[in-house]
């Protein structure tokens, strides 16, 4: 048996992405040949340059706010906040997501519109163009609680298997794997940036050798990834949980007080 | 200029690792060749197996107290009470890391006792024996808030440069890409994933193409990607948070109504 192997590279020489572009051409015009099953990992900051997504750089937390739909966690440090929000996508992430890097002085960028669908529009494009079935992740970079340090996970999918439902499954020693789902997207999106950097212009790499994730265009996209806050044990940062604690213990004790000592206003309003 | 590449490769044919196995002999035996450069990343369950820390399995959750520092989060649901703590390594992980899958009918698995120590010293036995300066990666699986399933990640580090301090550094428009420093370390170990599987049985894989991450045994381990919980935003779950600041509030309140009242048992004390 031949060992399970991937290779992973990046498309050099793509050039500047500019709004209106055709990202099916530009990949192609790379001179990459796809093959059936390769899964291409592209930084979603180019999809959102094609799509123009672009805020002048003033309205930075202005653009924040807008695509926030919830405030998750706040530091402040040098006079400057850094805002953990939950976006309209979902997704819980630093600055709701706008990006300020590897873009023209004076601009920001905030997320593609909508990441699954332009994963699925990329893919749909790449198969028509080559005749090979290939699968589209868009990826951003997340920092994440307790470890340092940030890595690439998928934001949008298509015709891609996002999560590999072991569930059910049984280990080599025979037992159910039972809670064991893992986060396949996720792993191809951190393995493209070992070919692509953040520094080098690359901003898209192909995954070979796993052609069995990839599959029709109607297969979940990320969004599928993200869990649900309700479903969450940190769905607050815990400097406000305790805040939000405090101030309804404080309200309920004064509450509890007041139903149980004779009440001076009423006694008043009685004589 | 040729593109940047890796390939990722499972060592196929190791077979069940027992207690006192020598893991440099286990994988040489399978043929690998190393290369200078090369990356392994070694599912730390066989370094466990290989060190022989079973703990029986009536004594899962007395091992997980053992192996813990201070709960984070709890779950209940169908009666059983999922934990994530931080443990004796700093790790936020459910069960403390205890791992119950891929284990023999009865046992459980504690992680390495020192997973930085285990990959400097398998890394220095690999060097030793090929004359390659190759690098080690201990893994584990690992859930994540706010993103359903699981990636793995690097619990220990010998020769590998873990996180990419690219701060101070300028991306493609010139702009300093501030806060920048990708856990190239997790990356390593998801890409890894996607060739190992859970259920293959195929514990350990190569990364080649990325020999500027390899260095002397004396860089930093794993432990470093570990955030001190004091630097947090998410050291305690939200419901825990919420508990606690009730509880502190409440209390508050309590104090501040008792050091303004008349105070009654004062009174009946005075006369």
């Amino acid at each position: 048996m031949s060992a399970p192997a991937i290779t992973v590279f990046a498309l050099t020489g793509m050039g500047e992405v500019q709004p209106g572009d055709d990202l099916v051409a530009l990949i192609l015009d790379t001179g990459v040949e796809l093959a059936h099953g390769d899964i291409l990992v592209v930084t979603s900051k180019i999809v959102s340059k094609a799509e123009g997504r672009y805020v002048q750089a003033a309205d930075r937390e202005e653009a924040i706010t807008a695509e926030t739909v919830r405030l998750v966690a706040s530091r402040t440090a040098d006079g400057h906040t850094m805002r953990i929000v939950e976006n309209r996508l979902g997704m819980v992430a630093a600055a709701a997501g706008v990006d300020a890097s590897n873009t023209p002085d004076g601009w920001v960028l905030l997320l593609p519109e909508d990441p699954d669908r332009s994963a699925r529009t990329l893919a749909a494009g790449l198969r028509a163009a080559t005749g090979a079935e290939v699968g589209v992740i868009l990826s951003d970079t997340l920092g994440r609680p307790w470890r340092e340090g940030q890595t690439d996970v998928a934001i949008g999918g298509g015709g891609v298997r996002m999560i590999a439902d072991l569930r059910g499954t049984t280990d080599q020693a025979g037992k159910v794997l039972s809670v064991t789902t893992p986060c396949l997207a996720d792993e191809l999106a951190a393995a493209s940036d070992l070919v692509k950097g953040k520094a080098s212009g690359n901003p898209v790499a192909v995954v070979r050798g796993r052609p069995d994730l990839v599959g029709p265009l109607t297969l979940p996209g990320a969004s599928s990834i993200v869990r649900p806050s309700e479903r969450d044990l940190f769905w607050l940062g815990t400097a406000e949980a305790l805040d939000q604690g405090y101030r309804d213990g404080y309200a309920a004790a004064l509450a509890a007080v007041h139903a149980h000592e004779p009440h001076e206003h009423e006694q008043k309003d009685a004589t």
